[in-house]
């Protein structure tokens, strides 16, 4: 089953103690849809400027990701520019340029309109209701937001939660949003708002998913090298949401399975500079990091 | 198996967000051995002064703690006071008072000498070295150290760490005595010192268990109310130590089953201040709360 996904697709300048890129490929769409496309077929809607290089292009068709959606318009594309201290839980932004992205209108083709999974990257929440507007009936809505939103389009942002079934959201935007410093009530606060799923994203600290009276806390892979965050967050979502798509089952259980393919996705973009590390990726690998943080969590009921 | 213990006995003042107490019981070997009650005898070494009142030394000896160790002496009791903000991760110490403290020198008494099982808190790593010196052939040496210790006294601390065999420290401590910021990275060096298993307590991201070639993640349990944190890595270490003592097994799946009771213990002490939470607990309510953590975690292995 494929999914619909709408984001960015961008150019990322990124410092770490570790190293250094310029304009390597980057953006929401582009981490949420290669780390999918592992799990299930994808239908990217995003903009890119008239800068956009041949081979990104050609790497995400080589993903049987559908491009039919990613508009060229006239202008550069996205770019951001930041920086991670030996903290690499914080990134700090030196410079976003839009670009292209600031009057970037969602235009769903025909043939994804009848999408059975819909996943709206962190955009503006009034273009992500847009985007719901344009879809038929889909099974499954996720969407990410940020503090951006939070601070600027609460309201709105609210709305679009009303039409959202599982919400993809920092910790801090979690305690934000809710206005509530305690997680597990702001979690309540929020699932009230639509989402019957939040999924609360932790960075090195793993994740916590609240569904209706349960709770299911998933550790990050513990890593010797992280080389750099960027696009962490989106790489977990697409395996999460790739791994629900192909397998079209939403019982508790398998939405665990499910978090537990986005912390693995995840664990492998961190490793190497934008999508240089799934770019290599196969298979084999990812469930084998699967089955380690199995073991990982592993312990004995008592009697 | 009974455990000695050897650290603070104190009274206690802090401000949290939602409540402020004078002078209540606290202290590393309270806390420690209150947890590890539930599991074991415990036999404790620590000083208090005159004013300590004849109903703490009556509770702590309601629980079967051997309080023959306890040494009185002239002049007033340990006090701390701390405030927590509403990110409760964080210890705010305002005042400290060393007092009878200051020059306690542990004797441990005849009785204890062949103990099995020692857990030495967070004192000065000479104490703790000198604590070694006077019991026979302990089975299993863990300890607890601190900051202040890695700041002032690290070569001495190292020292002491090459007779300990499980050691249990907070994360950014780790990161410290290693001078290493990757936490995987720097376990390996922490354990290079001589601890073969290393605990990292995380406050409310749970605890890593690092071991030869094996990892475990606990998570902890998620609350609805942190009343007051004061008191849980030491809860933590009690109820850890407290449940290996009970089993007398020292293998992995019982180490991690061990971490799991730990997590409990502290979960429980959080919820009130002081040891009002421990108190009024019963063992039923302690398995429960495992199996919840058992649910919590719980997810499918892929085939």
């Amino acid at each position: 089953m494929s999914i619909l996904v709408v984001g960015s697709v961008a150019f990322d300048s990124i410092a770490t103690p570790f190293g250094k890129v310029d304009d390597v490929l980057g953006g929401s769409a582009s981490y949420f849809s290669t780390a999918a496309s592992f799990f299930t077929d994808v239908n990217l809607v995003a903009v890119i400027g008239d800068d956009f290089p041949r081979e990104h292009i050609d790497y995400l068709k080589s993903r049987n990701i559908d491009l039919s959606g990613l508009q060229q318009s006239r202008g550069e594309t996205f770019r951001w520019k930041g920086r991670y201290d030996y903290n690499l839980n914080e990134a700090h932004t030196l410079e976003t340029h839009l670009n292209v992205f600031e009057s970037f209108q969602p235009e769903i083709p025909q043939h994804y309109r009848n999408a059975e999974y819909v996943f709206l990257a962190n955009i503006d929440p009034e273009l992500q209701l847009e985007v719901l507007t344009q879809v038929s009936n889909p099974k499954l809505v996720a969407c990410d937001t940020m503090n951006f939103w939070i601070d600027g389009k609460k309201d709105e942002l609210i709305r679009t939660l009303g039409r959202v079934d599982i919400l993809v959201i920092n910790e801090a935007e979690v305690r934000q949003l809710a206005n509530e410093p305690n997680l597990i009530k702001a979690a309540e606060i929020v699932r009230a708002f639509g989402p019957k799923i939040l999924v609360v994203k932790r960075g090195e600290y793993g994740v916590l998913m609240f569904g209706e009276g349960s709770i299911f806390s998933a550790p990050a892979y513990p890593l010797e090298e992280v080389f750099d965050p960027t696009g962490a967050g989106d790489t977990f979502a697409g395996g999460f949401v790739g791994y629900l798509a192909s397998t079209r089952n939403l019982s508790e259980q398998n939405l665990r399975k499910a978090i537990v393919f986005g912390t693995v996705m995840a664990s492998f973009t961190v490793e190497k500079f934008s999508l240089d590390r799934l770019k290599e990726l196969d298979y084999a690998e990812i469930s084998d990091r699967y089955r380690k943080i199995k073991l990982l969590t592993d312990f004995a009921d008592i009697e």
